[in-house]
């Protein structure tokens, strides 16, 4: 069993630090809000008031935050992780953040003699709380190797996808996928709509073939019910958005459909809707008149 | 059992036709090249050079042509059908083409004692094979009911989406959905390999996730092997798409996602790839230089 560290008690991060926890790790934690932790200090869990008085208690420290700012300060920070954690201690960023960022915490935690690893996950709260998340590593292999124990316990599709930053990289694709899917899921029922077909129907014919997709299936129902309680925040999702934008684009690759996502989201945003789930998309056709 | 009419035996035709005459229908036949009805003549079916030749013998006449103006020809031309069908006849037309043009066939039908659908199928080669194809359906209701045994011949998911038009119209949603996905999935695929990813391991953190979707699944391994050979035409998915695009434009929808999809599809075909596959997308980012 290790000592391991967990920043972040999010909604994803407590599921996630609540297995390590079950599974027996002894586990120290540090958050924004103190009353986020509670339940797993409940349970024997170990508070810090700042990443750099968990860090040297740990073999292992995860970290979840919100925003790359975030990680960035808990990273390099004042009271941050790479001056304070012991040489040899292992760091692994679950936050979806930038792939250059990534690439950056490695090279400093490397000549400190720290091991890092970015792992970004898919799966929503329900993945975390099932501990079925899917799971796309950056880093060194033999330091993914080390810790498939650790990501076996939060996850299901554990998958190394290359050097440091690799991780971020593959969850942009996750992204950029789902971004093109959702205009595609929203065109089709605003258009089912505006020609005064009964858009059950439509999805009764269209949910279950090529058109077929995760979205299709759950997020249109929720679009048609006018359910838009997030699963996934739309605040989120712009910012994902905005990193794989800014890397395609650091790497010199046009993505018309990404960027179409990034602007059409981001108006929602500003229309009020960042607290939404991003099914909240569809809302842009409804205000646009008619059914 | 009836007598019944088929016009067009390409591909998807020659299969639908198939299983009509395997029930043990009489089957009569036209299409533009003989040669590709001869499998069906072989089986008893009855060969007329025009459909307006084949229509007084027919109690139920379906059409399966390629593009709207051979819809138009096959209804509205001196040889056409619904100058020659007998009053009463059923005309089904299964082709994909304009909504407005189906409205325009029904009402010219029912003013000639003519009863007709817009029937427009998803499920491509395999599921008119396999009689599972997705029968999207317009016209009225006790129509419809009519003729569900014969279209219970052909598929398997067949929906009354409402008057006249509406099977085209839900067809529509169905290619604006597919639309908007496979430029989610071609750039997250350009996206992994700009970024030196494993296309491969990238598919195998996301396919079964929230970016899940059955292009992903069937068609993005395609892309990756370089197998652009049609399930679905390019040539046909410029023209859907078009069809989709003018309809919305008629009904004040703004849909941009379904218009860049309409743009990239068109360079692509322009680019020489029209008689290849839809994953022939991806080439566009090939194009434009490096994995």
């Amino acid at each position: 069993m290790q000592t391991i560290g967990f920043i972040g008690t999010g909604v994803m991060g407590s599921s996630m630090a609540g297995h390590l926890l079950a599974a027996g790790h002894t586990l120290h934690l540090t958050t924004r809000t103190r009353a986020r932790a509670q339940e797993l200090l409940n349970h024997g869990a170990v508070w810090h008031e700042t990443p750099a008085a968990l860090a040297p208690r740990c073999d292992t420290v995860c970290t979840m935050v919100g925003f790359p700012a975030d990680v960035e300060a808990v990273y390099f920070g004042a009271d941050g992780l790479l001056a304070a954690a012991r040489p040899g201690t292992l760091l692994i960023d679950f936050t979806t953040s930038c792939p250059d960022l990534a690439a950056r915490i490695a090279a400093e935690a490397r000549s400190r003699g720290l091991r890092t690893l970015d792992a970004p996950v898919s799966g929503g709260d329900k993945g975390a709380r099932e501990a079925t998340l899917s799971i796309m590593v950056g880093g060194d292999r033999e330091v993914f190797e080390a810790a498939l124990p650790l990501f076996n316990l939060m996850g299901r599709r554990i998958v190394h996808q290359g050097p440091a930053g690799s991780g971020q990289h593959a969850k942009m694709c996750n992204q950029i996928a789902i971004a093109g899917n959702m205009i595609g899921v929203c065109e089709a029922l605003a258009y089912a709509r505006r020609a005064g077909l009964d858009p059950e129907q439509v999805l009764a014919s269209i949910a279950s073939g090529a058109a077929g997709s995760w979205s299709l299936s759950n997020l249109a129902p929720r679009m048609l019910a006018g359910d838009f309680a997030p699963g996934f925040y739309v605040k989120h999702f712009v910012k994902d958005l905005g990193i794989a934008l800014e890397s395609a684009r650091a790497m010199k690759l046009d993505l018309p459909g990404l960027a179409l996502a990034l602007r059409l989201y981001r108006e929602l945003a500003e229309a009020g809707a960042a607290e939404c789930g991003t099914q909240a998309l569809i809302r842009r056709w409804e205000a646009s008149g008619g059914r």
